[in-house]
């Protein structure tokens, strides 16, 4: 399949038209990011590790009935996604406490919660995704009540779904950022990915950090990381 | 009565012992301050005001069925109230958009919301009181499930009533903070004050701010603007 125009360069993909204006390309690159765009580097190599790592995480998915955007593989690097309207908001579930959390509140860090914690933030780079709640959403129009129940319902199932997964790695499930989109016809999607560049997750026996954080915090080489995380899941 | 031991000397109020361990004084200062403390100043006669406004607007909720802290007025400037443990929450309802809302989120300011936002702030100075959600107030133990629930209810009552009582001054009730706290016996009441200091107020033909604000931005004069909100309330 060929890209057709690039309508979106990202800080990790790529987004292309398709001759289908429902369809498009999802293009992994090999940039990794950390605060907001302030540090920036590039890995040979990651596009490959996080897109093979996010399809079998969107297949298992919707093995286990979450609806998402994936259509097909189309190479290595490139799938092609149902088109949405991305609900702007970073929809967040923590499982132990750590991160911005901790930061804004001086939460304690590394509590394992019993229940999760579900929370959203809205999706502006200008304003640093700020956090906020469900009435603040509504007010400005970024998803309506019922959506916003629709949203948090599938994230909680989610949730569980990628802890159990991660746990059958030996993977603790810290945290994790997804996103949802809305179709032409209104079917409300899990969109964008799900990776170590999205999730924390820590070794259940040494916590050890398997994510993004190594190279945000600079103590690991983010490819061997991300490998690794890959080889626990093809060997499982 | 008289004063037992000083127990807490805050930015606009004062606490003190009395023989009973379930009562303490409280005393409204004429300090007032803004961003945290970081303005401070003092108005001769503000204590009086504050304390005269709040206590007809806690009357006016005892009325209407809103359990209070209020036992009786002392002075001019003291009330006896009940003591309570005060949830480290900053309860706040917004039926116009300013302030940190809008800072925070670029969302647009004066907008007039169809139904009320409803948020907590972590009360803690030294994380300048981060805005937070249910699920994080209870991972920290601020409050549990049920009294959120019960002070989520309490507060969206108390707003219908105070944008009622203020409608009547020709003044929209544009966003207030209030405070809640629990007896020894696990009663949660209403605590702390209800003023300008906490709401703020618009005149519903000119615009024009009968709050704190005018302190924070330097548009009036504190005094003058409090004694004539005391002045609408009692013309009534
Ligand atoms: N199915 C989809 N349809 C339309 N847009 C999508 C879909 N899935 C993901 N996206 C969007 O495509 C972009 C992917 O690029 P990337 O993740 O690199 O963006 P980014 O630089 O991180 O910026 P953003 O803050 O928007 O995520 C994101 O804006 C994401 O919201
Ligand atoms: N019934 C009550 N029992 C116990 N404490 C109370 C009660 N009502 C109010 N308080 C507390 O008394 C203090 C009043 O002082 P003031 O409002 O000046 O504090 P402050 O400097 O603003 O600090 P804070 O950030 O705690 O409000 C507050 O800490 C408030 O939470
Ligand atoms: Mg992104
Ligand atoms: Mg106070």
């Amino acid at each position: 399949m060929e890209l057709g125009k690039l309508l979106y360069d990202g800080k990790a993909k790529q987004i292309y038209e398709t001759e289908n204006e429902n369809e498009i390309i999802m293009h992994y690159k090999d940039d990794a990011t950390a605060g907001n765009g302030v540090k920036h580097d590039q890995f040979a190599g990651k596009g490959i590790l996080n897109h093979t790592i996010s399809g079998i995480i969107f297949d298992m998915l919707e093995e286990a009935g979450i609806k998402t955007h994936l259509i097909k593989k189309l190479s290595d690097t490139d799938d092609l996604v149902k088109k949405v309207e991305i609900f702007p908001l970073e929809v967040i579930v923590r499982n132990i406490t750590t991160g911005s959390f901790c930061r804004r509140t001086g939460c304690q860090e590394g509590l394992v919660l019993e229940e999760p914690i579900f929370e959203i933030s809205y999706k502006n780079d200008e304003y640093g995704d700020p956090l906020i709640n469900e009435d603040h959403a509504v007010a400005m129009s970024l998803c309506t009540r019922e959506e916003y129940a629709k949203i948090k319902a599938s994230t909680l199932k989610i949730n569980e779904l990628l802890k159990e997964f991660f746990l059958s790695l030996n993977l603790k499930l810290v945290d994790f950022k997804i996103e949802f989109g809305k179709t032409a016809d209104g079917e409300i999607l899990l969109a964008d990915e799900i990776s170590p560049d999205s999730c924390r997750l820590w070794d259940v026996n040494t916590n050890k950090k398997y994510d993004k954080d190594v190279f945000r915090q600079d103590i690991g080489d983010l490819i061997e990381t991300y490998k690794a995380v890959l080889a626990r899941m093809e060997n499982k």
